[in-house]
């Protein structure tokens, strides 16, 4: 047998991963990834620049690193274009973070549930997982925090977690990760100041992804950070995969410094919030006896608790032989599990009720 | 300060980074990196299909995978499609595999000098190197190889030194890390034959890019390996960054499936042949006298050893104040650097004669 580093030693296969790879069935219908709506995709026809085709930059091209620090400073955030990374989607900002920061024991102080595979690439070199609270400074070098619609549960920090958390992080000498895809999908009224953007003086990543408002498949997002960590984070980019996709860069960049970009976004989250009052109304008829959730100001995601305590690890199977796919609530918690949550996605499937009926069918079965 | 991994303290900056900060001025000629010619990269014009947008599976696009597995199964490797994973260029793999083998002190067996950007994605898990014989077991639990036209050598390993490593790894139990980006680079006859090909029955992983015959820009790779640490380079590659770009996905599948691919392989050989040739000749009529080497059967690069043992680190500042770039030798060793080293691309520069005799007045200079 190979002998494996210890760290990767109980490797074990992300629950996301074989769910989808049963979800393109005929015929399923899946509340199970965060993809984006196949009409909201862009259609383009591109003439490939020959610069797309040869090696670039490790921190990204030039163009695409001042758009992207416009749109940051704008924010609030310090990310002068000298201090932004773009990286090949922002799974790989973690990944780069992890690297950098956590050997085997490091804590890494997190929500409970938060976004599991930022679980699992922490967890891939040897992290251990204290708890974020908002108000208290965390137990750890390291906390990464989705602040604005999290994953799984869509909430949405107030201005005042905010501020305690920046202050209680600089305070403690702890690194702030803000991981924040979903910023641009905002529903509702609700305050999404960066966190990072008051932690000067302090460490701090930022980072977005152009996965939600463009294109998943072009695997690109961004990362901004604090000048005594962002040095680190590029040479281990390089390491990992020299830099990112030219063409997909060229893509973003073209699709960023269009004067439609503001509309785009304005459709985009019109589209979306349609969809989740349609899911909202869809859940409530179907599961409104037997779970109870927060609707969303904004993200992909709805999160349900279910009035028992099951395990719907145990009901996935049995969801996926009527034709619906979910995402159990357990595995986004970085400890002991509570009980009876789902995550339901309501961005990518056009008409919600069969699959919702199909759900509340199979609770009703098996209670 | 914050409290970097232990694994990643002594992070430095590559000298690949520095150099490559200074080649974009007006009038450098440049022979450090290992950029193709501009002119053999394609010209495309590209209908965006919408799936190439949305998220894909981790392992890659079924169309792609399915098309280098046909080309690795026809040299003789056990690659069946189910473990061909694309990568987002091969220097992923290098970082997967790392990952996925190397604790702070594991040894990595290595032929030294070797690919130096390898060294440093081995570094950044703690690796430790012993050296990779041809003819005896590696003292290691991996063994990183690059068998055919060599980074930076250009030497091709003989069928039987291949057929002894393989030999010796399976003996030993060792894990075989091949690394091809240049075998279709081959301008005069040798045995390209993958060490892999001879591990039947052990454990091995075989990596290619698309780097070098297409375009380095869209960051695509693959490996294949043994069915005993497949399954967990995919789980690492998901952590890492989900799964390569789509869009790049297609192009190469697009460019692999073209019957023009094997006449585009022909054309680009006897291009750089070319090249080669040229290159040769004024190397031997501006360094004959202060230097020797061996012209490579393939790849891109000449490895010089100056008849002096000047370290070539202090020569690249005023090579770069006389307009010419070079890749300086001694940090392709893993260990203590042989001196009066430096590596020399010939694919990029159309015309070698300035930059050779800027170097050899260079080297008359601080002689």
């Amino acid at each position: 047998m190979p002998q494996f580093s210890v760290r990767t030693a109980d490797l074990r296969p992300s629950p996301i991963r074989e769910i989808l790879a049963v979800i393109d069935r005929p015929g399923m219908v899946s509340f199970a990834g965060g993809l984006p709506a196949t009409e909201t995709l862009p259609a383009w026809r591109v003439d490939v620049p020959a610069a797309s085709l040869q090696y670039g930059p490790t921190e990204g091209d030039p163009g695409l690193r001042e758009l992207v620090s416009g749109r940051l400073c704008a924010l609030g955030l310090d990310a002068p274009a000298s201090r932004v990374l773009i990286l090949s989607g922002s799974q790989q900002g973690i990944d780069l973070v992890a690297k950098l920061f956590v050997d085997r024991g490091t804590a890494v102080a997190v929500e409970s549930p938060t976004y599991l595979a930022a679980l699992q690439a922490f967890r891939a070199f040897g992290a251990r997982f204290t708890p974020l609270e908002w108000d208290a400074a965390p137990a750890a070098p390291l906390a990464y925090v989705v602040p604005t619609f999290a994953n799984p549960t869509g909430a949405c920090a107030t201005a005042a977690q905010r501020e305690a958390l920046a202050a209680s992080c600089l305070r403690g000498g702890v690194t702030l990760f803000e991981d924040d895809p979903y910023r641009d999908l905002a529903y509702d009224a609700c305050d999404r100041t960066p966190v990072a953007s008051g932690m000067a003086g302090g460490s701090w990543i930022y980072q977005g992804s152009f996965s939600k408002t463009l294109a998943p498949g072009l695997r690109l997002g961004f990362l901004a950070a604090s000048e005594d960590v962002f040095a680190q984070l590029v040479m281990l980019k390089q390491a990992a995969d020299l830099h990112s996709c030219r063409l997909s860069q060229h893509l973003v960049a073209t699709a960023l410094a269009d004067p439609d970009w503001p509309a785009r976004l304005e459709r985009l989250v019109a589209f979306y919030r349609a969809r989740r009052d349609r899911f909202a109304a869809a859940l409530e008829l179907h599961l409104g006896d037997v779970a109870t959730w927060s609707v969303p100001a904004g993200g992909l995601f709805f999160w349900l608790r279910l009035t028992r305590e099951v395990d719907t690890r145990a009901l996935l199977a049995g969801a996926l032989d009527r034709g619906v796919a979910f995402m159990p609530g357990e595995d986004f918690y970085a400890g002991a599990p509570v009980l009876g949550t789902m995550r339901l996605n309501f961005s990518h499937a056009a008409d919600p009720d069969a699959g919702l009926a199909a759900l509340a069918g199979l609770l009703a079965d098996v209670g």
